[in-house]
């Protein structure tokens, strides 16, 4: 957190429904008069677009991006995300949602590319000057029943085996453990509207 | 240096002639029965071409990339580097020699960015599992002549004015300052000749 905004990230792992949500709580703060920036990772910045266009395409023809590459893009897209656009709107008093954030990286390259947690964090950490969420929402879900709700043809990640995104639940699941006081876990096999409300009543309290 | 191989970079600011010692060097290796791979940063492999573009295009409108951002994806074309072009080569036996490598990070980015030095080695030592070269060529040369040398159109960086290059070359003289073994200093205001005599001296007693 910074400023006088409030800065939000939804992870969990592909197919949990965290766009859905992301939206939900967009028009609801809307709605309350809050002003609202909505961003995600990675992505979030033209730069953003470009790295994001290297690490998913799924080209036969190019070399595979080896994983301390592929970590560096990743705070590489951060750096200029956190630059341009988190910190600037935290500072204009908006309110922050993210699709994805530092949690992601760990969960995905410590979990499943094998680096070293505490690398990982620290690259995040350098890239943005230790800027971090004041609440994040990590939306839970057995890889087998997200990977039902997958449409249209894998990207990179995606087509990785379910023992990658098992592994990558664990990660995600350990970050909240580590920290209880940013995460809210929520069990994403529930309704949509049941996601929401539980959303919703931690929100309401946050900003109260 | 690493496996059986020889790890040689080329340093300094854009127009001393590292481009042309380079091939002097390769040719001479060649001649002498080496097998010589000859590389560059940025844009040392695919991925790297492409974060090269991402970096020198002066497209009008594009945001400027943030220091932070331009030290991760630096970082990142170097793990790649090493990865995929350097470390491999060595352990095959051959001497790569690299137009560019670190201390072009450091020094651009510390001297002349703000960034701190120490923090642009970490990102560079993380990057590439501490592979750094058995010998380093600083061609040192006023950055008014050098400029002189340069042709077609400035890029990014070129168009920086002077300033920034004088405080680049000082960053590279500290370099070079702070690791005497690694480093020798070639005056490049010499003919290419004479640059070129003291640099096959030197590779002589590294090789005998």
């Amino acid at each position: 957190m910074s400023g006088t905004g409030l800065f939000v990230s939804f992870e969990g792992i592909d197919g949990v429904g965290k766009t859905t949500q992301v939206e939900r709580l967009r028009a609801y703060l809307t709605e309350a008069g809050r002003s609202v920036v909505v961003t995600r990772e990675p992505g979030g910045t033209p730069l953003g677009t470009a790295i994001r266009q290297l690490l998913l395409s799924n080209a036969a023809d190019s070399a595979p991006v080896s994983p301390r590459a592929e970590a560096m893009l990743y705070a590489a897209d951060r750096a200029q995300h956190a630059h341009d656009v988190i910190r600037p709107a935290l500072e204009a008093g908006s309110v922050v949602l993210t699709d994805r954030y530092v949690d992601s990286s760990i969960a995905y390259q410590s979990a499943g590319r094998q680096l070293s947690e505490d690398d990982i964090l620290m690259l995040s950490m350098w890239a943005t000057e230790n800027l971090m969420p004041a609440r994040t929402y990590l939306l839970d879900m057995d890889p087998s029943a997200s990977h039902a709700r997958l449409t249209g043809a894998p990207d990179r990640l995606e087509s990785e085996p379910d023992s990658f995104q098992e592994r990558t639940r664990a990660g995600f699941l350990a970050r909240a453990a580590a920290e209880p006081q940013r995460f809210r876990v929520v069990d994403a096999s529930q309704s949509i509207d049941d996601v929401w409300n539980a959303i919703r009543a931690d929100i309401d309290m946050v900003l109260s």
